[in-house]
């Protein structure tokens, strides 16, 4: 999930210079406009340590009128609050309607913490994200606007912050603890956003690398979330008693918002891929063999164990998923593996929940199963065709996550690929399709089509790996305009999974 | 939560015979509406041992056309579904579009049974609940009506048929074994219930004692249920895009649709308390000094145990509270206590969620704080009155299960007072108040205006005892015509709870 939020994404000093003075009155004319619709808005600050959370929330008190506005730290709770129920606390520092209250740290920062450094379990835990969720829908039901920032640094960078920012280490002595355990924190801040990121209540996760682009990405949300949630209120007061279903925040919103603004403040997760790499023949007849070799003993092994595994691949046209997937299938004895090969539902299909026709193949324990497309047409080529209306697609991405983690749940292995190509590359190989007798069949005008629309597959492929690729079913991002990198790849990629599972603990799954 | 369940509603065999052709034709021409509308329509089967859920199958495939009806009963899982993740073998169940599956037993059985014996804890309960809460989201999201019956049946009356019904022993050999456990599988169920009944998916908690009653309860409640939802089908597709929020279903179906066939099929929950109760003044005298000293005793143990309690009132205009509040506190120390009337919202209160009041004054521990009105005010006489939507006071039957669960998870004891007087003795008292000088205050405009809406007070009253009386917050219908029975019956309720929490297990609370 985070992948997105590492692309090195920045502003120039020019462009914010620019926009910063513009954004501050767009901010101040939105504010009155709260203040007379009377709502209350709350802004949760959070993410990593070493993030500038601090210096989002300084920035936004400068920039509003602090007349309205509400800060409120959430330090260690104290003897008055110890002796109440949790949410006591949270209740004192909600702000009145028509006020802003900026939250820094809240009521995800103390589960989180508990559940990092194990002193609560999975399902302490998982009590503790329901308790949430009831809370803030019983914030939004009641008109409150709530906006949730999540602050993210890889961490390699927050590191360096550590090494630089003596004052940020003044203010916070754990920050040093917090970031020797960067991957627990990481591994339990995604669950927790994942299951608390619903449509009245989004969660926005910005990269923190450059605090210009953090700082221009806060503000325009901001602004756009008030604004949209405005627009609403006052349908709904033109048009009478009926309340309006609110129009869906971009689910890139930072990218959406800002790519005018600068051209780096748009990089996709697609352009992490680098697409040079190559592998020379004789190199990759002997590494496949090879892996090839590992994988047949890893599935024997999987199925002994009753271990099923789901390999998932997508990726643009004449990306080479067919090639890719026969190289995967020669080192697996065909008693364990089955190819599904998703192409248009059928009639009974059709008359069921898109996912029915994925669960009803869901396969008994011990084997491989490798879907040739799946359940993700419904964010990419649904989405991107208009197949599917947004808040079908939109809810989608939930509904995927759920099914995975039942899998894995189940004991199930789930690994997916996305098939990277340049669009140079993918004209080249049309075109050698087109002239090669055997491999006409290969091309049609649909694909000529989907090329055109090129950039709406990227963004919806960035959405796509940022809202599922998860710690118990990631996404593998495959350079493949060199196809024996691309198969190395995947065949790596896949031997080392089934080991991490298989391997270490002896047990099919990783507790949860 | 079970106690508006064991009010012996039943419908006469006249009215039932009236009654039943007239409906089964009304659901013949909504099944075919249905088919043509292409929604899939699923009914869950489900409630306690020997409450006829069968027979209910049976004849809901009688009324209904064959056809477009898929019946499914979840026996054991097989081989085939252990061997995949839990929900396979419901998704399998699922009816197409256009169809209505009927479910006999659900995804609720197995987390209830595996619960109800102990082979769950808490806490992977709660994680089947949630999982169940998404999977009907999904569903729902898709298009489905989800429509969910529980039956149930007193636990006399179910040892009765046990007696009786070799039939269903046959059937079902572990019948006995369940009703032995009947008080946790009712607990468990309670929870299980209370945590999935949301707007999109309400269920309907029957009372099946009488099968000419839980039959036109099941026939109506399909219909109007239909019938809502084909409306809001039609009228979208007339307007064009924009969903339009469903109109929700009444609180207690049953009643409202079978109230004009017989009024015994209408009783209320109140019509339980028996008002003919009465007390000698000089048994009343022994009896008061008796509790008020076992009540001084036991705050002091809470006190010591920093255990808090949180008693609420409740009643009608001139019901006795006050005196009773007077009474209760007459035993207990002036230092442990806080008496808190409840009257209209200060401004500041006004600026914040109707909660936020009754949060601010969550007292810290070791303490009895006492509540003269409550935060049921928004199901009573905000709804009573007009003065919160709905959907406002519809949505405030979880929001405050959610507030008093948070409590009792802190270790607080919660218990509910309703004083219950006759209309007649109202009127008696409200006389009396007007001929005596020093009693003249007490009596408003506003008392004899709530006294010309007792129907509806009295089902909200229903309606929130319904909902809102959990194990771990229950509430006490307590007799009050005689003033006297009703301080004894207070005062002894409140010394019982405190024993049953300090004086076994040591603990401060039941473990949850």
């Amino acid at each position: 999930m985070f992948e997105t939020a590492e692309l090195g994404r920045h502003i120039s000093k020019k462009a914010f210079s620019e926009a910063e003075p513009v954004l501050q009155t767009q901010l101040l004319q939105i504010q009155r406009a709260i203040r007379e619709a009377n709502v209350p808005v709350i802004i949760l600050v959070s993410g990593v340590e070493g993030a500038g959370k601090g210096e989002v929330v300084n920035l936004l008190n400068k920039w509003l009128d602090a007349r309205g506005v509400h800060t409120h730290a959430f330090w260690d709770s104290s003897d008055e609050e110890r002796e109440r129920p949790r949410f006591w606390r949270y209740w004192r520092a909600l702000p009145p309607r028509g006020a802003i209250g900026i939250l820094f740290g809240s009521w995800y920062t103390e589960p989180i913490v508990e559940h990092a450094f194990a002193r609560s379990d999975a399902t302490q835990f998982e009590h503790a994200l329901r308790r949430i969720a009831e809370f803030e829908q019983l914030l939004v039901d009641d008109g409150a606007i709530l906006i949730k920032f999540w602050f993210h640094l890889s961490k390699d960078v927050q590191q360096e912050r550590l090494k630089l920012d003596v004052g940020e280490r003044i203010a916070s002595p754990q920050l040093a603890l917090y970031a020797k355990h960067y991957s627990a924190f990481r591994e339990v801040s995604e669950r927790a956003i994942r299951q608390t990121d619903c449509g009245h209540a989004p969660w926005h996760v910005i990269e923190a690398t450059d605090p210009r682009y953090q700082h221009l990405a806060v503000g325009r949300i901001l602004l756009e979330t008030l604004q949209r949630h405005l627009d609403a209120h006052r349908a709904e007061l033109v048009s009478g008693a009926e309340p309006m279903l609110l129009k869906e925040s971009p689910p890139d919103a930072p990218r959406e918002l800002l790519a005018t603004l600068d051209p780096d403040a748009a990089r996709t997760v697609l352009s992490t891929v680098d697409l040079s790499q190559t592998l020379e023949q004789e190199a990759y007849e002997a590494e496949i063999a090879a892996l090839q070799l590992r994988l047949k003993r890893l599935t024997w092994q999987a199925r002994a164990r009753k271990v099923n595994t789901v390999l998932v691949f997508e990726g643009w046209d004449a990306a080479g998923k067919g090639g890719a997937i026969r190289r995967l299938v020669s080192g697996i004895d065909a008693r364990l593996f089955r190819v599904i090969s998703i192409a248009a539902p059928t009639d009974e299909e059709k008359a069921q929940h898109y996912l029915w026709r994925f669960w009803r193949h869901v396969p008994r324990a011990g084997f491989v199963t490798i879907y040739d497309r799946s359940w993700y047409g419904r964010v990419l080529v649904e989405r991107v065709e208009g197949f599917a209306p947004r808040p079908d697609w939109e809810r989608a991405y939930q509904e995927i996550n759920d099914f995975e983690e039942q899998l894995h749940e189940h004991g199930v292995i789930v690994q997916k690929f996305w098939l990277q190509i340049s669009p140079e590359e993918q004209l080249r190989r049309f075109k050698e399709r087109e002239v090669t007798e055997w491999k006409q069949y290969k091309i049609t005008d649909e694909d000529w089509r989907n090329r055109g629309r090129w950039q709406a597959y990227e963004e919806a492929v960035h959405d796509m790996v940022s809202r599922t690729s998860t710690r118990s079913a990631p996404w593998k991002l495959v350079s493949a305009n060199d196809k024996r990198v691309s198969r190395v790849t995947i065949l790596r990629t896949v031997c080392e999974r089934l080991e991490a599972v298989l391997g270490q603990t002896g047990k099919p799954v990783e507790s949860n």
